[in-house]
């Protein structure tokens, strides 16, 4: 009974090492795309969004399918560093979906000379080894 | 092996009605609730959102947790029926999470003298018997 309490017990320590890593490696991809962001590299922002005709993007403007209008309107919108501002993410919370699915809610904010900000909900995946956005609203 | 065929495509053909019969389950949830909206009703519009303090509404404003918050800025933000004005819901999108989770992604619109509409992203929970709102992003 007590190596059985042992077994679960240690299965749920896993479980939650598990998640803790996920969260971490979820938060580390998005410090990796606000670093890019904030040296004026929206190629390496947009790395960690899945490049498929299937990637969603929910703005104000209704939604964007494809990695490549996606990328077409980030550098529409933002056409040089100035534009771009210095970007944060806070407010991070992580939901599991499935083992291969995470939402993730947060808050960016621009500091440039006309402040923006607002909230995400993130979709990621994981492909073989890599997690990818799938799906962003952002408003 | 044409029995185990017939057998998988039986597998597949059960699949593909369940996950319709959810979108179809789904979609008269909220049309049920465009019909509370439509008529004065936020108590019947808010009956599918999960009456729990960790239901999340992200919208312009941040996020807003608990069905209760949810509900009184519902209230605070359309007094009456006029400010209501008349809700649809279209470009209905639905991606299963997990066989208890989907996400609904749409716009919505509301007829009436300041017109208003955006997009949302809902995810919907299925508890016992219920499928209920229990994350929603509006903008």
């Amino acid at each position: 009974m007590r190596a059985f309490l042992l077994f679960i017990m240690f299965g749920m320590a896993v479980g939650s090492i598990k998640a803790q890593s996920v969260e971490t490696t979820l938060t580390g991809i998005m410090k990796i795309q606000s670093d890019a962001w904030n040296n004026g590299d929206v190629d390496g922002f947009m790395k960690y969004y899945w490049n498929d005709p299937e990637l969603r993007f929910v703005s104000a403007y209704g939604v964007s399918k494809g990695w490549q209008q996606v990328y077409d309107n980030y550098k529409a919108s933002y056409p040089d560093k100035k534009a771009m501002g210095f970007l944060t993410f806070d407010n991070l919370v992580f939901d599991k979906m499935n083992t291969k699915m995470y939402m993730v809610t947060g808050s960016w904010h621009l500091q440039k000379e006309a402040e923006a900000g607002g909230w995400f909900t993130l979709i990621f995946k994981k492909f073989k080894k890599d997690w990818l956005i799938i799906y962003d609203h952002t408003s």
